[in-house]
């Protein structure tokens, strides 16, 4: 058995070295999916790919464990004793993640990876094209769980294969929205000057084009641990009265806190510090960040971040604590995620970028952040534009403060509610994906002292970066307080070997619920 | 000296051995500027990255030519005869590629084709930072070309530094319209059924956009063979009489023809032949296509073809006349695309895609393309989509046919109309870049015997991608007829000393004229 994996921690013990054979954590993330899923998808749907990743190595591992089911509840595959070895686990795993992978390689970012996939299997020892089902082996027991995991995602709603409205191959188009989301504004107009815009972005190349919300199903798809009924009571209000009327019906105190909001992005942006430019960039990727010489994984955005470079060491997990936690963050992060895009789309907020500026100031002149290393300079308000890109969906609320609360809050519970697990790091000079070579002008260490500072950074980070106006960080972390109790509710039973099979109220009437008849 | 180039004819004359040192089309092309240029741009950008690079190599070059001036009619830099040498006359290329290049690395795909461009630089013995001004240097000639060249970018109306309306650095956006096009169609609504609508693209994997159309400006910014009053003159009608209405004003008889339009399209989805997709996809991209072993440019797109692969060996050009024969093709290049993107803004003409389908037809079926092996399908006509990708600006007329009526017509000129010149290649299975590894199912010989032949299929294959109704493709040639008289005749007058000088006549008032006090 060659699955070794990295030795990161320095004292290596035996857990560190059972945790770090992780086929999933250790193994195929870095050399597989960290360069085709990060860097190749948009956040929602990069979540789910993690997602079932995630359920994907979970459903071949706990058959394996003493009392853990799948994540259809079932114990059937569960093999005795004596064969919960590492190997076996992790052999089960490798051929599990590969199904899932195979099964549709865009939902991970594309094929690109698909030969990198194999030739790691090879150089395993194992054979990708070995597609045994016998259930008295790890490599069935890992096909067969990629297989029904593989299943499961067509039947998620998020329209993965293309193929919800009956489109035939060939014209099929993967995630395309299907529930007929028209955005009150044009991009060429702002008429509803509280609702969404879309945006206009461009490659610095003369390649220009318009945003269109990005997978605007998600809050009303599927979520794991919550019901939909759960998902649907959790609200926070708009801060605007009427926010859903015309410029020329709009209320003078709308307008007054709009403005307002406004003028504090424009304030935020003439006093950014580079610390600030760092946090901003520092959150902004959820799956991917900073990478250095000390956090070989990258600082891997808040949940990964958490999960390999703060805890894993810290509290020393074996690999079946690990796989536990994965899965619990995992959770709490799409659920959280889908609860952020359900009011995303109830409230329809317009972003500081798009008209909104000009809209609000027509030529009136502001300073603001002039560039790195530059000076503030004037500008008219509507040639402001935010430190870094403003991603395709609508304002309020903030999905980064919601899933960053998530993965804190599942942290915490994790953690007994410790909170000071210190974390450095050193970003290096002109380290920046979006100022490359000129951010930072330095080797800027930076310290994270809690875990709640992790939380309180992510959620400000958004308003360094320009994106958000304030009132949207809060109502994400206000929205999505509870939600990793929820997942850590499902993952304790599935350990436990029961399913509080919340996931299965969403889907629809008829669907193939071949888990329990095969 | 190193430039030595490619042999790639097989009967190497003294004429071959000078033509392959050309700097730009056989060394840093294919080294730097293939690579960077082509893939990463929109066509109408890649088209005027082309037409400066090759400005620049002309600039520096003239001044070792007998009577040739540059492009601003200028002498005063011209060599004596003893001077006249290869290397001379490639070393100033070397620099002034290198400078114009440098001024604007995003007008030619990009930045980082920069270290390799200094990197051929010192493996050919020159310093990337010889920045010498010392006009009796072929070091000198080629820097002063190359700043020259590129401060005329700078006031060609393309926007290309982001900063035509005062935005201040930081918050530049190059190649930003600046003339206010606003579809009269949302990407959601096709309220005016004959006016282009703004279609919807994804990368396969969730992320989707509106197209927002490209370099809108294109069509009243600058030409170099045409005076404006030209261009404007240049017009063909569209083929619906009342083309600006919304739908409930619509004349019958102009539904009737974009209905027939509509079913043409479709019909020939249904009969696609695997021919046809090879046709289409070798004359979708303008600067590369297929590239086989035999081609090692590539079958790069017509223009290129027609230059390296065709003509330079048939008619064993030597270095001056491969220089003369690609300014004039250039500009013939880019004139035709000014004068289309003048029409289809005018115009203003709806695609295939987008809602048009759906409008017409609703829910009816059709047949249609079953993709690479498949059968056809029957498909809501809605959901149909092209053969290839449908690009940001409107149907009216072809751009293709129009550039492609241009590229052989300033062809037969230089043949003094032979015809004549017969073309083979093989495309190997697999090939495609839309679907690689699926088509062409085998490997497949291309013959194209004569230059029309080019200009010919280069129109039809629109029709075969799917991506232009048929009328488009006549009334593209029919537009550019003569444009490339107009180039060669620039050229012939800039060979023999003097400067026709239309393209001044496009520089705003105030225009700082260098060229004429420097």
């Amino acid at each position: 058995m060659l699955l070794l994996g990295v030795a990161l921690a320095q004292n290596v013990t035996e857990n560190t070295r059972d945790r770090e054979s992780s086929v999933f954590g250790y193994v195929a993330f870095p050399r597989v999916f960290d360069g085709v899923l990060v860097d190749n998808l948009e956040t929602p749907v990069q979540f789910r790919g993690i997602l079932y990743l995630s359920f994907a190595a979970w459903n071949a591992w706990c058959n394996y464990h003493p009392t853990a089911v799948d994540m259809f509840g079932r114990d059937k595959f569960k093999r005795p004793a004596e064969e919960h070895t590492r190997d076996n686990k992790n052999v089960a795993v490798l051929y599990s993640l590969y199904r899932v992978y195979q099964a549709s390689p865009h939902s991970f970012g594309g094929a690109q990876g698909l030969p990198l996939y194999r030739q790691m299997m090879r150089e395993m020892g194992y054979d990708p094209n070995d597609q045994s089902m016998d259930l008295t082996t790890a490599v069935g027991i890992g096909n067969r769980a990629g297989r029904d995991t593989a299943r499961l995602m067509r039947m998620d709603g998020w329209n993965g294969e293309g193929d919800i409205s009956g489109t035939p191959k060939g014209y099929r188009q993967p995630f395309l929205d299907y529930t007929n989301y028209i955005p009150k504004n044009t991009p060429w107009r702002l008429r509803y000057p509280f609702r969404w815009q879309p945006l206009l972005e461009n490659n610095g190349r003369g390649f220009f084009f318009r945003q269109e919300s990005v997978t605007p199903y998600a809050g009303s798809a599927i979520a794991f641990s919550l019901t939909p009924e759960e998902v649907k009571r959790r609200k926070v209000p708009s801060p605007y009265k009427k926010g859903s009327v015309q410029a020329k019906n709009a209320l003078p105190e709308d307008i007054k806190t709009l403005k307002r909001n406004a003028k504090e992005v424009l304030e935020v942006s003439r006093k950014l510090t580079e610390m600030q430019m760092i946090y901003a960039e520092l959150f902004d990727n959820k799956a991917k960040a900073f990478r250095t010489k000390e956090n070989p994984f990258g600082l891997g955005g808040i949940a990964t971040a958490i999960r390999f470079s703060v805890l894993a060491p810290a509290l020393d997990w074996n690999l079946d604590e690990e796989m536990i936690y994965g899965l619990g963050a995992n959770i709490a992060t799409f659920d959280s995620m889908v609860t952020a895009w359900k009011e995303k789309r109830r409230v329809d907020g317009v972003r500081p970028t798009g008209q909104t500026m000009e809209y609000l100031f027509g030529e009136k002149q502001f300073s603001v952040w002039g560039g790195p290393g530059r000076r503030p300079v004037k500008i008219r308000a509507g040639d402001w534009s935010p430190f870094i890109r403003t991603m395709p969906h609508a304002e309020f609320p903030s999905g980064s403060s919601c899933a960053c609360t998530a993965v804190v809050e599942h942290a915490l519970i994790n953690t007994k509610n410790r909170d000071d697990f210190p974390f450095r790091f050193t970003v290096p000079k002109g380290s920046s994906k979006f100022y490359p070579g000129q951010l930072p002008s330095r080797d800027t260490d930076v310290e994270i002292k809690t875990l709640s500072e992790w939380a309180q950074l992510c959620g400000e980070s958004r308003l360094y970066a320009g994106v958000h106006f304030k009132p949207s960080i809060q109502a994400g972390s206000d929205l999505c307080k509870g939600i990793a109790q929820s997942a850590q509710e499902l993952t304790d039973k599935l350990v436990a070997g029961s399913l509080d099979a919340k996931w299965m109220k969403w889907l629809p009437e008829g669907a193939d619920r071949f888990w329990e008849t095969e």
